[in-house]
């Protein structure tokens, strides 16, 4: 199984910036593709980070600038084992949650984010093809369909929440406990219930 | 084991206020009531409704018209056998989540919302109160150590999402199958994909 996780390296968590420096945004986007990496070696992977800029870290690296779908199409196109895509910024993503994933039968195996997304997918079938943009589930439900592929759903919170914008990273700070939640709380985050659950920095 | 679906038969989804008129937001949280109850239902359980005023339906009604918390640890209190609560805007459960809840092993067993809610959880430990106020799971969570209670916690893409906001309502039209999704469709809401993901109301 190659293992592909996609990161952004240039300009990571745009809708963050209201509450983070361009700076900071690379740093904790940095320490959720961490996150991830860890999790996937606990469970005995080896991903490869495919990425649109050069990148130090500790793992195999791919550089793609093409937008997503493209960069990921050509590998489920060339590859001759069956291809996993998890995306960076699953900051509160288990080990355990990604065994169900990789665990699960089914020619496409998907994992819903909120708003549509597929924040993970595993790909068994030659002829399926990935669809990023809009409400991608759907849109993977359906080239699934097209190709006769068997899909089959997984069903977890920690691969539904991706780290997109400041109410976010409430669920990091509740449910996170790596480098992501760590870096959070060294920059002066916390949680704050005063009139709803939030995250604020003192 | 009692099961609890605590229900606001008054004005619920008050946030939903921007889409939906007061009768259609009565309309709307009755049909994802009726779909929690169908999937409780069809894993075998006989659940009763936790109403805040008098309700038509068919299944057993408790009227409490007390503000959630205390009227769910009255029942803890006074129960002698283990209490599953489950929340009534789950629009997107399945039988099958709801039976990860149910057959999980644990003293307390708690399902995680986004935001920092408590969805669903089952007590079986005689000393576990609920607080419903703020971010519950982590209350939950301190709540069980403090009466030395073993937790488990599920990882649950559909216990997790409550329909709160509209733009929740994109999880029921992609993910949704029961009364909560037709009435919708009905009421002539849909997906757009055009900026980004959301309800929109034709």
């Amino acid at each position: 199984m190659r293992v592909l996780v996609p990161f952004d390296a240039v300009d990571p968590k745009t809708r963050l910036s209201a509450v983070l420096s361009p700076d900071e945004r690379r740093a904790f986007a940095r320490a959720s593709l961490k996150d991830v990496l860890a999790a996937l070696d606990a469970i005995g992977h080896d991903p490869e980070v495919l990425t649109t800029d050069s990148l130090d870290i500790d793992s195999p690296v791919i550089v793609d600038d093409r937008p997503l779908t493209p960069a990921i199409n050509d590998r489920l196109a060339t590859s001759d084992e069956p291809v996993a895509v998890v995306m960076a910024d699953l900051a509160i993503v288990t080990a355990a949650a990604l065994d169900r994933l990789f665990s699960a039968d089914g020619d496409v195996v998907i994992a819903p984010g909120r708003n549509g997304g597929t924040n993970a997918l595993v790909a068994r079938h030659a002829g399926f093809r990935v669809d990023y943009h809009g409400a991608s589930i759907r849109d993977h439900r359906a080239a699934a369909r097209r190709v006769d592929a068997d899909v089959t759903e997984i069903d977890s919170f920690r691969l539904a929440i991706d780290i997109d914008e400041p109410d976010d990273l409430v669920e990091v700070l509740l449910h996170g406990d790596g480098r992501a939640a760590a870096w959070l709380r060294e920059h002066g985050f916390e949680l704050a219930t005063d009139d709803r659950v939030r995250a604020v920095r003192r």
